[in-house]
């Protein structure tokens, strides 16, 4: 049981469940209430402490929402990881984290293999900075409101680069920007829905698959159903069943099993969305970037061409990085009056500056150069842990899958002891690991038993000796 | 009638519409086609090319998304003024706009007094520049996705600051910081129907006011009531009977009568709030630091207390600049529990360069003194072009009011000739403005009949002079 020192001054200026908040607070930065703790439950404390339970709940509600606490249904609250977000630069006598310290991952957690993460060391710091700060001291145009859907400009380098690189065919007009691939399938949803919400649609989403395209869909009133992936994708004759109205699809490479889906199989699934008007097929390219053995194979949108059913989605978040907040869609032609209509008097999400810097980078060639490394470094690195990975185990010791394409692979343990133990022992050997089932939003039956992934990006190479010893003593049999 | 000299190529690579728009752009852009011009027909044009409708539909529709053209309902498509948004340097070699000439605004409009338009003069670039690139290279860590209500660091200078400032009562864990108040409102209103939007519910907005809010609000399902202003703000008789479950408001100056809304006002809308359960005030505080007189009234969020049934919303588009996509709103506890629910695996949509950038501004003390710089510049701009104003067209041959508080002046001149001609003339002298009567959604006859507004933000000293001169000869009576 969990010892608390928690003092309350019911006196006091300030409210009790801010005095509760600041004392948890502190132990948490402080680390006497270390990660993984349960705290007691809110009746208990509340009536240990003599207040309100509605106190201890306000308090542990704010220790959530700031990211100290999280709430695990039907078990109660537990402490998180605690990582300062300061950066430790950046004023003069700059000032170290709140509680002093220099910030430390939790000492549990030796290598995190979470799929989302990229390689910082990779990040062009130099040319982007040069480019920020040209723009900056010539940028007084830059602080007007640009175009709605995002500047001209930018839009032109970015048809060009996804004509050139993912045989996307389409025309600046075509083209919005906008800060995440959320925000933007969430005007999307609007936008299909005829704005005002009323028509009533369905769609289709993978499983497994991204749980967050679902719930941004389902947040903005469009019920979603799971359709199954085979070694071809997506499954069209689900699809058909499904009665879905849209269909939200990673045909690139799917997340999360690796899958390129064929041909044959795009040519079914365009004419799913031409066979009854009002389909459309939602094609998020998050990764196609990173495809190692061959050219990707072109989008989805560049068969249904500028006037198809297929709205093309890609991000910038693993090219360049999760924080720098740009993405960009591809609307058929058929949806531009409608979106003027809809959201004609919506400013552009994305900074003036950012989107910028990033059209100057495209346009300097700074990007293919940039990509270029980046696939290099990720092949690089995926090739040796793999290597790495069937000498520890034997060839038939494990089976990896994803390979030809980043920043994640699969690795099924043959007659291993499960998923759920996999991941807890290779916990103990510090590798934070996610399973596949955890990608199943229905039917985990369908789920092999024995599947990890291993999410590669923000590995540094010299580690892979040692993150496949601890996966070894992790999982020896 | 226009001429237009087109010359389609049916055999050529490029499609038709292609084709057409390729031309129709050039011609915007060669200054061949110019502002206002209206353009032939689609049938027509249709058939003088020999083409399908469909094609000369398809490239007008890319000329308005692009920008190039604007339809009017019922009247057809009309040339927008061409104004390329290229910043001029930016690169070494730099290349001009993209018809080669320098960038110049129609040569119609010298005065463009349109409200949204800050100073960009008054941009604190070296400081900015200076905290960006200081980020830059120590950013490493920048890189990676923060928190997804926005940084921690960030959130407690904003609470300090509106606490100090705005007399906003609230935790750090209560503010959600996000690429614009309108993405904001959009969140907001998904929480407040919950999440799915099933729940049914009505929003009261402020008639005159701003329409964008309206559009927000309706694009996600929320069917809006225009409820009346009078000397006090907002009528919360009329709020009452419109039968709305929320009410958005300004009321530390009303948008655009400029109207403060009073103590006792302010107590009977948080009355209102209270009196039924899922009732909110969504209170937006847009321009609220350029109050000129005396200190601004504290905010309602601030009379509810962080439990109360407000929703604090303001912007650093006119504080800092438009193109900056920073704002944030404070929700009060009861709505963060449902905020997590809904949004826990949103992610942040500004960019952590920009948020820390901003962090570091407020923590240096360099806002409030960039405030103090803006406010004595804007103050002194007003009174200079109300004086002018009143010099020449005699003290009682105007009403001139909302001079308490920024960014804009209501014209009133009694006896005019009318709104319309009041806009008509002032335009044939370079002057843009929009008449208050455009910020009537409904009830447009309660508007008064000669009342322009004047944005005076991105004016310039030297040109007032000018400007009245312009004014006194367009509306010479």
């Amino acid at each position: 049981m969990l010892e608390l020192t928690i003092c309350l001054d019911p006196a006091g200026e300030k409210p009790l469940y801010q005095q509760l908040y600041d004392s948890l607070a502190e132990q948490i930065r402080g680390g006497t209430l270390r990660t993984g703790d349960k705290l007691p439950g809110k009746r208990s404390l509340a009536s240990q402490l003599a207040v309100a339970v509605n106190t201890v709940d306000t308090a542990y509600q704010m220790l959530v929402a700031e990211g100290y606490l999280e709430a695990r249904a039907k078990s109660g609250f537990f402490v998180l990881e605690y990582v300062d977000m300061l950066p430790q630069a950046g004023r003069s006598g700059a000032e170290k984290s709140r509680d002093g310290s220099e910030e430390v991952p939790s000492p549990a957690v030796r290598f995190d293999l979470s799929t989302g993460a990229v390689d910082t060391g990779l990040f062009p710091f130099r040319t982007w900075g040069r480019i920020q700060k040209e723009l900056l001291y010539n940028g007084e145009k830059l602080l007007h409101h640009g175009h709605r859907q995002g500047d001209r400009e930018l839009r032109r380098e970015l048809a060009e680069y996804l004509r050139a690189y993912r045989g996307v065919v389409c025309d600046p007009g075509q083209i919005v920007v906008g800060a995440g691939v959320e925000y933007l399938l969430g005007l999307l949803a609007q936008l299909l829905k005829g704005h005002g919400g009323f028509r009533e649609m369905t769609a289709a989403v993978e499983n497994p698959g991204y749980d967050r395209p679902r719930t941004i869909l389902e947040n903005n009133g469009i019920p979603c159903r799971c359709v199954g992936i085979d070694g071809g994708g997506l499954d069209p004759v689900e699809l058909e069943e499904s009665g879905a109205d849209l269909c939200y699809v990673t045909p690139s490479h799917h997340f999360p099993t690796g899958v390129t889906m064929p041909v044959g199989r795009r040519a079914q699934l365009l004419r799913w969305a031409s066979a009854k008007p009002g389909r459309y097929i939602l094609e998020d390219d998050y990764d196609a970037e990173f495809r190692f053995d061959m050219r990707p194979l072109p989008s989805l949108q560049g068969m249904a061409g500028p006037d198809g059913r297929v709205v093309y989605l890609c991000t910038f978040s693993k090219s360049l990085a999760p924080s720098i907040r740009i993405a960009c869609m591809v609307l058929p032609w058929g949806l531009m009056e409608e979106y003027g209509r809809a959201f004609g008097s919506y400013s552009n999400t994305v900074s003036r500056f950012e989107q910028q810097t990033l059209r100057l980078f495209l346009e300097g060639g700074y990007f293919t150069r940039h990509l270029a490394r980046m696939r290099g470094a990720y092949k690089g690195r995926m090739e040796q842990l793999a290597e790495a990975l069937e000498k520890a185990f034997g060839r038939d010791g494990i089976r990896l899958s994803g390979r030809h394409t980043g920043l994640h692979l699969l690795l099924e343990l043959p007659g291993g002891p499960g998923e759920k133990e996999m991941i807890a022992s290779a916990m103990r050997e510090g590798v934070k690991i996610k399973g596949l089932s955890e990608y199943y939003m229905e039917r985990k039956e369908l789920c092999g038993e024995n599947c990890v992934i291993l999410g590669y990006a923000s590995l540094r190479d010299e580690e892979i000796g040692e993150l496949v010893e601890a996966l070894r003593r992790a999982w020896r049999q």
